[in-house]
């Protein structure tokens, strides 16, 4: 065995580690359609768990879910100029809706659509168009809708869970009488969207207003957050748009006020995908596989029977159906602890490497001597695989919810004290320069600079490689000029090599 | 105020009744988008809570979920000539992959993909596909998958949640060493579907399976549940396949058994959609609209509080609100009790029969009366829109989980006592005809009767519209010869007019 359980280290070849990872921990994989993957059961389960948490936030803020169409008539997307500019180089378009006979064995299309559809790449269109039917007064407002669902982009360079030509999200689509609804909405999701990464995720994020060139087409304002990857290279995580007026304009979404009045309303979206557990993977993960915060982690706790022969067998089984039966009533953030016994017959050590693989946070081999003793041998995966301990089983039981915590404190802390050392303030040209001029397979994390809006679309940004990532909500007082333009700086901005 | 909440009622027009229930419920909408619908919240939350129902009985039977392509290339679907054959005039076909201006302002597809792609009309051939990378050795089985998703049909002819071309459904695939292991894991699956359609929906389901012609494209043996709806017309509510080696043949589904021989795997699939639903809404809904079972209701209870002035309103809604705090820490089926107070500015009376449309089993109305005298006055959605009653809180609190479950059974015991009142055996193809005829727009019910594999296609079903819904698993002996075939019959068979 290497010294490591994943070849290339991260070191060595950080993009293909990042493969190898999701391979190691069987998350997910290739299929033989074009820029879709395969979310397999451990990658799955991580989803649901993500799911679960975010869903109750979205609720617990006023939301309700519901279901639109997948497909979209072309005109809708024409009826907002910038959104169809955006998304019409990557639309999955259907044109017909039957099969035929060649007349040489094959299939060929049939059945031509008088209007062609489009797999949505985002639903503003077709909710709007329904939206315009259920806003009729001041009454019916504030609509606040979410939707689980699949969509689909025709990236032309896809990578597992960072970018997928179809992909699973969530889009939240509101409605309000007021700009300042509207607004406060949008800011609410995204403080939604900080929480969960860093409470759940255990990955710190910058929350943030996108510079105008990189505005979700269609929108005012696009809110972000963005999060540093163990490459230094930045991964917008999640988004939330005023929409302004643009697509209740685009769909006459209209009401009449209190006072009689038509109005336009005034819509919100914001989203986040599977690409989330792209950012999980590279946030946590080793060079021994993936580690999972617990508090999404598909397992919390394996338990690993250690004998020689069936008597050793029958008897560390029954010790060990205890253990997982006590460790299950032990409770961790307001539900049960995920356990698990593997009584597969193999070796001892190969189970372990598995679970060191695919990131379960806490180990537990038991064996005749442990039993013994009323012990229980624990290994935490974000300790070194041979940093394994014994410890009495009752205190192990007792403890295993204030573990967990400390496991997921332990990541989010080492997760931010990363991202904060690889922030550098940078006033020049110059120095932004020399900052990101090098090894095309490194990037030095965020540049925060000083900026204004003269400034979009600077050459050296495209020769760079290097984006805006956006304008930290929280900011210092800005002086001086912006490096882009020379012209006097209106707001720190922070930039970066992306995902 | 009409003497009923629905126009028409069921007995003027029964189809039509059946939409205006889904509008007045606000459960669901037609799109822009040809046989596709929206779900809108209300519809959702139904799903939402059969959703975690089901996906807690798959686990509880050893599935997990994982998550496959959208789209599937042609040239999957041709590998299987039965499966083709069923899907092929139904299929929405991906042909371009971006759009462009046509010079005149328009788009039009552009980017044509050199093999077309399908949106998944059901899975088999692309989960195939990747289940046969997955399958090297006997260790690797059973695989025990399930998927929630949407599908693409399609249909000419549409009906919200009953017959939709995209629908939200769950497919669960499995691959087995053996064709024995593979027929249990099917009927094991129809056991699933019949206990969450009967304990959970309320609606009572005769488990059978399909004789040849109505079999799933490309299994050797499908098994149905089937319901009888308030029109006597059935319902198919979901199916289990047995598909033999007939996928795994077609996707090189091989395994290396125990003795080192290479050998196909045997696998089934299983699938209930959002037709559930509308099996739901024609099982138990009544001429005033919805009426949903408290098991999956998204709300039980909503308490409508009732005030003529400012200070009343303030006491009464102290009041109300300790009384649903008290009713949400009660228990029903292992959770908490859902409820909410509408404190809306409307007349108490326009309230309530917003909650009997949409069918909440228990309304509680509370005014400064009811407070003095320590009273609630509770209707419940089972018993006519006035058959409301006094009760001590306290006792209401206490009593609620109770209340909910004698709701539950009463709603199954009426919705069975139905189904066993219209199956009519019949043994003669003159009876069978005179049964199945008469007026359009309602049926009779189920016929049992002595059937065998040369009466399948018997001319006198087309005419009449009538379709073999199932052989029922639980059946007494037949004697006497097949009424289409005159043959000796092998089962009895049970045929109905149908959704």
């Amino acid at each position: 065995m290497a010294d490591t359980a994943i070849t290339p280290t991260r070191a060595q070849n950080y993009p293909e580690w990042y493969q190898q990872v999701i391979v190691a921990a069987d998350m997910a994989e290739n299929s033989p359609v074009r820029g879709c993957m395969v979310i397999k059961p451990w990658g799955y389960a991580v989803w649901e768990n993500m799911q679960a948490v975010l869903d109750r936030m979205f609720k617990d803020t006023g939301h309700v879910n519901a279901y639109f169409p997948l497909l979209i008539p072309l005109s809708f997307l024409e009826k907002e100029a910038a959104h169809v500019e955006g998304f019409a180089k990557e639309c999955a378009v259907v044109t017909h809706h039957r099969l035929k006979g060649d007349g040489n064995g094959k299939l060929i299309p049939d059945g031509e659509l008088e209007e062609p559809l489009i797999i949505r790449p985002t639903s503003e269109t077709i909710i709007g168009h329904q939206f315009a039917k259920w806003t009729k007064s001041y009454r019916d407002l504030p609509i606040l809708i979410n939707q689980w669902c699949n969509v689909m982009r025709w990236e032309m360079r896809t990578r597992m869970f960072l970018r997928t030509a179809e992909f699973l999200w969530q889009e939240g689509h509101t409605v309000h009488a007021t700009a300042k609804e509207a607004q406060e909405e949008t800011l609410q999701m995204l403080d939604v969207y900080q929480k969960f990464a860093e409470e759940y995720m255990a990955m710190p994020v910058i929350k943030g207003m996108k510079t105008p060139d990189e505005r979700f087409p269609g929108a005012v304002d696009t809110y972000t957050i963005e999060a540093l990857m163990q490459d230094r290279k930045a991964l917008q995580a999640g988004t939330s748009h005023f929409l302004g007026q643009n697509f209740a304009k685009a769909s006459e979404i209209k009401y009449l006020s209190a006072e009689g009045k038509e109005e336009f309303a005034w819509t919100t979206s914001w989203g986040v995908s599977t690409r989330l557990i792209g950012g999980l993977i590279m946030t946590h993960s080793d060079d021994n596989g993936f580690v999972a915060p617990p508090r999404i982690a598909p397992l919390h706790v394996v338990i690993i029977p250690i004998y020689r022969n069936d008597e050793e067998k029958a008897q560390v089984l029954e010790y060990v159906q205890s253990l997982a039966k006590d460790l299950k009533n032990q409770s961790y953030v307001g539900s049960g602890i995920r356990v698990k016994i593997d009584d597969r017959d193999m070796r001892g050590g190969e189970k372990a490497w598995q679970y060191i693989k695919q990131g379960v946070p806490v180990r537990v081999e038991v064996g005749p001597r442990d039993m013994a003793k009323g012990e229980v041998f624990v290994g935490r995966r974000d300790k070194g695989p041979k940093e394994k301990a014994s410890q009495g089983r009752d205190a192990f039981v007792q403890g295993i919810g204030s573990l967990l915590q400390e496991i997921q404190d332990g990541l989010l802390e080492r997760a931010k004290k990363f991202r904060d050392d690889n922030i550098k303030k940078i006033t020049s040209l110059a120095d932004f320069e020399k900052h990101f001029t090098g090894d095309e397979s490194s990037a030095p994390g965020f540049a925060l600079v000083p900026w204004c809006e003269a400034g979009v679309g600077h050459e050296l940004l495209g020769k760079l490689k290097v984006t805006p990532r956006c304008a930290p909500l929280n900011q210092e007082a800005v002086s001086g000029n912006c490096i882009f333009s020379g012209k006097p700086a209106t707001k720190w901005v922070l930039f970066a090599k992306s995902y």
